[in-house]
């Protein structure tokens, strides 16, 4: 019997990715409007070269860009690219379509919900109150704040420790096969990967521990209800057969 | 002859101790709202405190205050005040009354325009795109990229240098007695004390620096052109004497 469902954040209840584009690309823009001597291409991928390399986290992309690029070191040019960048992140961020219909008919059908991703606490707290999704969870599991990232088992068990569910008594729905998927089924809960954005065709190889895959986040709540139909159909039976 | 008007940047061009005093206050009743066990008294002026010890710079005045207030590391609170304070900073930024006119008439009379300022040479670069303060300046220096802060002779040698005038012929406009009047007084330059925000009534052991004190930013193009003409009676009059 399912009672409680988790979700991945990023990419799967946020449209982080799409977002990450549009600041970035709106930070090379205002850049160059502010004087920045190069054009569009070399910078933007310059920058994302740098952002694969040192980590979508790390603090100084618009100091580094201008080294990359061998351009002296001007604090307009980095505030220009912080402003847009800035600007861009609370102005677009976005749900994911169908996160709010979906949210809201699991609780109506009185699933107990709760939010297991990767990064950085302040980031990702950010994003839930920013988008008012804090109501929706009895719960949010933060892996720098847990000091364990996915897939490992250990967040995946703490999470179900503090939700007083057994493994089999939860779902987990994520856009990574590998820190979602095959995390959350290590642990011998039920999964769904959520088919979506970068990683729609990346980390096949786990595809095998996805229990579903869904192309929409609206299908989620079919799904977990078939799965408790079928549950009661089973115990119905050995009823009978007692 | 004065050429060129040299302004600083907080609480004299932007008003910035208001702002940081409202983003502040919207940052603890935001973290209050949820779920933050204090009252705002108690809360607002920890954080006061706080910011009075480790400066207005330090990066984590979220984090040390649930420390100081002996409350757990919750980053869902610390989200909320980084969410307020940033909306807060966005939103209410503002130039002081007066800035626009007054800089378009000196403008208009032909006087060259720079900014002097202490801080963060992002962060200050912010504030002047952010409000479209850029096309109104020549150059802008500022102490963190220097390497030397007001009141130090050094910065407002630079500027003189870099904007290619001598002491007698620039006028320095700024709240503080100490790094903006008393520096520029040094190297030789004309001083307006711009009586505002919560310097108005500090370091008045400087006030001797000040060749000019103004409650409203309107008064300088008056002064300016005042200083312009007494220089020309007085070259006239020299003429009259040969």
């Amino acid at each position: 019997m399912i009672k409680v469902v988790f979700f991945d954040l990023d990419d799967t209840l946020v449209d982080t990715t799409k977002l990450a584009e549009m600041a970035r690309q709106n930070a090379i823009e205002n850049m160059i409007r502010h004087g920045l001597p190069v054009d569009f291409e070399t910078a933007y991928n310059e920058l994302l070269e740098l952002i694969n390399e040192y980590g979508s986290n790390f603090g100084k992309h618009f100091d580094y860009l201008l080294r990359r690029l061998d351009l002296p070191n001007n604090p307009k040019w980095v505030a220009a690219g912080v402003i847009a960048y800035h600007n861009t992140k609370f102005t677009y961020l976005r749900t994911v379509n169908g996160v709010r219909r979906t949210l809201l008919e699991l609780q109506r059908v009185g699933y107990r919900l709760g939010i297991i991703t990767d990064g950085d606490p302040i980031k990702q707290w950010e994003k839930i109150l920013r988008l008012d999704l804090d109501p929706y969870f009895e719960e949010v599991f933060i892996s720098d704040y847990l000091g364990v990232k996915k897939p490992h088992p250990k967040i995946f068990e703490k999470a179900l420790r503090k939700m007083k569910v057994e493994p089999h008594e939860a779902v987990m729905v994520g856009d990574r096969l590998y820190s979602d998927i095959y995390g959350a089924k290590q642990v011998g809960m039920q999964t769904i990967w959520f088919r979506y954005g970068k990683y729609a065709n990346r980390e096949l190889d786990y595809l095998d521990y996805a229990d579903f895959t869904v192309d929409s986040l609206e299908e989620v709540p079919k799904i977990v209800r078939g799965l408790n139909d079928e549950e009661e159909e089973r115990s119905d039976s050995e009823v009978h057969a007692d």
